[in-house]
């Protein structure tokens, strides 16, 4: 009740025509204040969560998203409360003053904010961490400032994504026969370079089931081929995990599979594949080889968000390295495997930070 | 007098507690638009000249920065009216509210904006690029808008520079005998990838006046040494120069002679220098030979604010280049030719962009 | 006459089944150096150069290799006078061995040596430094030397080139528009980063004759298109002055014309050309507008030897640099333009070095 | 005896004055060859190994070197044997002639070779793989081919050092509380990147004991302070630990430890440190924290021999990576930790397959 004035309250200054929106904090504090600590908290997770997924997410990793998990113990156990709002809307005068105003009327404090306006397309990028443990509306009602921001989205044409920080994402790793990004990936999350959870790994091969135990991840082995089950199936058994595990991103870290159009269309702007090439050259299968042939004098190695296409997702990062004519296919293979190794876990660390937002086939990264 | 209003006007606004900064655009509208064609041009460079030097300029280059050059002819044939706010404020919650805020009241567009907020130092910094072409007070009545800004950076405790990008920045490159610096800034001038004039080289010996000649560069030589002037003479020679040039940015391109404390102190912030070493490993003479000494296998070059402390200045940018046991000292001063320009003209363009901003010992550089 | 026998001698220990080719110093000293003096020097030119064009040459480069212009008065102001051989064989044991023995009897000096053996060719590359002032027989009777490497040459199926460095390298350079990497080649020339010769600029516009004015250097216009002469005509002229000014490599510094196929041939392993993109990716027109499209993190430059297949030639550098979402197609350009020059300049100062050889389609390089 | 013919044959050709060293392979191959299969083999390992020590070796690891492990049943099942020379002295004519033809008499094959004249110091180097497999002498009778070596080595003034592939390096890691070397390294070694063998790990704290019985390696704790062991005793018993696993080198993954000078002079040669600053810039404690402080735009880390003097030793690699102003300290850690890792694992990889020489306080790396 008290919310849909606020909303209300929001939607009248929102609908101004030549001012720019101003949350007036007085009114604002004074009308949600109360409730914050009373009602407010048990119906807000219901009230929110139909608008975010039609409307709200950038990279439809909405799990890590919408879910209002900001409540309950961990609430004053973790004193700094933060949240990454990313935004892309066609370029216009005063979105950034909007975006700004909105959330210090709400009482939260811009901590970083990077932004980005594309001449080419003429879009607008923004990312913006600001923490919220002062929010006016108390840190448990953040859905009253994600319907604010809705509305904002919505005068703005805006796609909007809001991840908090103390929802950890949950990752699932697949993989094939190859060690090296496995090993490495897990090495970061367990040194804490990487902020997320590994509840899994997948693989069509058993071979590196060994690593999963060692550091004590759930191995899943759901082989593909004649006497094992189809590509249909195999999906169906990864979605299942997926689900069951609520799974934020999928990383290929050298799975040498193909997936499904369907199945890249539902894991779209959250499944990140690493390349062993410097994209657009050597597409495809066995690209140290082809470098060979061609005499290339620098190997690289692609970090993308994958799609049905192969190799043709927007590019996340990518890195090389010199080689020299003394360089054999092999010791390619070789240094590939640390350019690999780095290209993918700055990929991922910038993923789970949402410093990657996508437009078209591109990516805008608001790098650390 | 209606300037005094809208002045008035601000700081009322500007003076009330708990609410940012709104410029209320049809107010000021109204109340700018009839002056802004009538009396007001001709005062506005009298009336903001006195406060800015004071307490306005961030890294000293008040030249390009104050003089309100924004009027007369080349107003309407350069469509786009642009300008660089950089600022920097003890880390406070609504800065950024506030300041896009007051850009959006005065009908400015933000074009690109960047900002860092220093753990360390809990200091704000922000760059922020604006197009001030449907400015409400009028394109030539920018001193009004700059009064806005001062007002808000004394509320901040704010430092702030604003330069109007039509205002193109002067340079003097300082050299002795080696040339590839002072090629390179010359080509690099010549086909447009630096926006600035170049009214001048001096140089403490006469070798390369015939680059001087071939660009059309005046080439001034101001020897040093027992027949030809003291350092004193040399130095007040250079002063002079700088004044009667209205020179902005000094440059100082493998220059081999050190400043009077002095000197230094008058040109700080904006006098680049270019060491060929990676600072602070080689500080001082012959770094080369000494880099060939220790065995390093890298060697670098870096780019920094002179200071009269020899090669401890704000480090602006540094590169480096892998060597090996073949290279000798010959080969590594070729080599260290290629790093210098290249990280000399990045720093150069970066300062003459405004995106270099100076905290302590320290810079702040909002790369493009 | 003694010529023939130095020769037999040589035969004849190059034929001696189970031994390494060994030349006795002493007997060859004895029978070549009365010679040296007196009848030797002028019949030299006449009888090496027969067959060295036929069965000699690496990279066709001959004209810089095979003409013996040691001799005369240079001779004795140049006290150091040094040579490289590059040679190419399959790859068998006793090479290295043969080789350094054959250099180590006449007296020379290896001052530096590389190999390579290509475990997927199996073949051999070899690049000798030696100097040749001790020579036994004299320095200039290096005919007779090249007589001996070319028996050995015979033994072994070697390809070779012998490349004097007082002998030095006559450069065209050519160009259209663009003049970043015309400055860059000839500042380095004049600087002396690259020991050449660089008789003349060709270009089929207009536009940079200024910049050959100011270095010097005659600027031939053979322009293109309907009013201007075919292509035909255009490939005659510029034959013509290769021939005339005796060019022994050709520099197409975004030289944005195609070639004959013919021509092509014709210039094949001395004609280097900059491509401005990450070979293979973005081969032919406009590399950076698609990349720029297809959102690559990095962009990059390759030099190569010039074939009829446009972009497809052996490699000899590549050069990246990352850009960013933030870089427009124009700000590529610009940070292109660095790469282009270094990654030209290098690949040209390597080849002037003889530090290139050509194998199928790929180059090995002894880098510096 | 028949051995004693061999040598006194070696020495009469290496006697010969003005002709270079000429193994003549029908009498050598016909005067060892019965030899080998017979009494040779027993005897070679007491007779080579005096000399070795007190001339030989380079760089101090010469229990990789001496032992004459070529032998017994590894050698049949082995079918390409191959070794490892590296050799400095005086630059001179006619060393590589010699070498390669002492090599070439014997029978065997050079497969690589690197060679470099250093001007300032007048220095020769170089590294020769080469495969004996068909050596005249038998592959079991190496001690011949040793002596032949030493024998060359007295004529010329050389120091070398003789490694067999096939005698795998055995590692000691020592670490103290950071992970990320250590984690690299292993995983490395299982992914047989690194050809060596490990069978001990050593640190002053117990933490990371865990990953050392993940991978199945020893794990000796070798506490210091109050209540442990004195710093002499520790020493004592990490000498005992490296003489009873027979280690022939030390690697100080990031071991927070400075041993004793006599402990440094004792394995000098064959012991690397890693360090995380750009050396010589921030040697000693805090790198990252001064670096900051510093306000560098490039940190770095360096692979070196450790000396008793800190982080003073020649330097086998260096590895750099760009920082901007938002990098906290602890960026820059972590961003330095990617390049620790790198570094160490080319620095121990070039050392263990013989590319690292050292000469004065410098390093001669012939990199792969």
């Amino acid at each position: 009740m008290l919310q849909r004035k606020a909303t209300v309250n929001i939607r009248r200054l929102g609908a101004s025509d030549n001012v720019p929106l101003v949350v007036h904090r007085r009114a604002l504090a004074k009308a949600c204040r109360p409730v914050q600590r009373a009602q407010f908290r048990p119906t807000c997770t219901a009230q929110t969560q139909p608008p975010a997924p039609t409307n709200g997410a950038v990279n439809g990793s909405h799990s890590a998203t919408v879910s209002p998990s900001v409540g309950g113990a961990t609430e004053s156990a973790n004193p700094s409360l933060t949240a990454n709002l990313l935004l892309q809307c066609p370029d216009q005068k005063g979105v950034i003053a909007a975006v700004s105003q909105l959330l210090y009327g709400f009482g939260c404090n811009i901590i970083a904010s990077d932004q980005f306006s594309d001449q080419t397309s003429s879009m607008f990028f923004q990312r913006i961490t600001f923490d919220f443990s002062d929010i006016v509306i108390g840190p448990g009602n953040t859905p009253v400032l994600e319907r604010a921001i809705a509305e904002l989205a919505q005068r703005y044409g805006m796609k909007w994504q809001l991840s908090y920080t103390n929802k950890v994402k949950r990752l699932a790793i697949l993989v094939s026969k190859q060690d090296h990004c496995l090993y490495d990936l897990l090495i970061r999350h367990r040194s804490r370079e990487m902020r997320c959870e590994i509840p899994l790994i997948i693989s069509n091969h058993p071979d590196l089931k060994h690593i999963a135990d060692t550091f004590g991840v759930p191995f899943h082995h759901l082989p593909l081929g004649k006497e094992a089950g189809s590509k249909q199936q195999q999906e169906a058994a990864i979605e299942a995990l997926i689900a069951s595990e609520r799974i934020d991103v999928l990383i290929l870290a050298r799975y040498m599979q193909v997936f499904s159009q369907e199945f890249c269309e539902r894991h779209w702007g959250h499944t990140i594949n690493i390349h062993h090439s410097f994209l657009p050259a050597f597409e495809g299968a066995r690209p140290y080889h082809r470098a060979h042939e061609r005499g290339v004098k620098i190997i690289g190695a692609t970090a993308h968000f994958a799609t049905a296409e192969l190799d043709a997702g927007p590019i996340i990062d990518q890195g090389v390295t010199r080689i020299t004519h003394r360089d054999s296919v092999d010791d390619m293979i070789r240094k590939g495997k640390d350019l690999e190794r780095l290209v993918l876990a700055k990929a991922v660390r910038w993923h789970l930070e949402d410093r990657v937002m996508v437009h078209g086939n591109k990516t805008v990264v608001f790098e650390d």
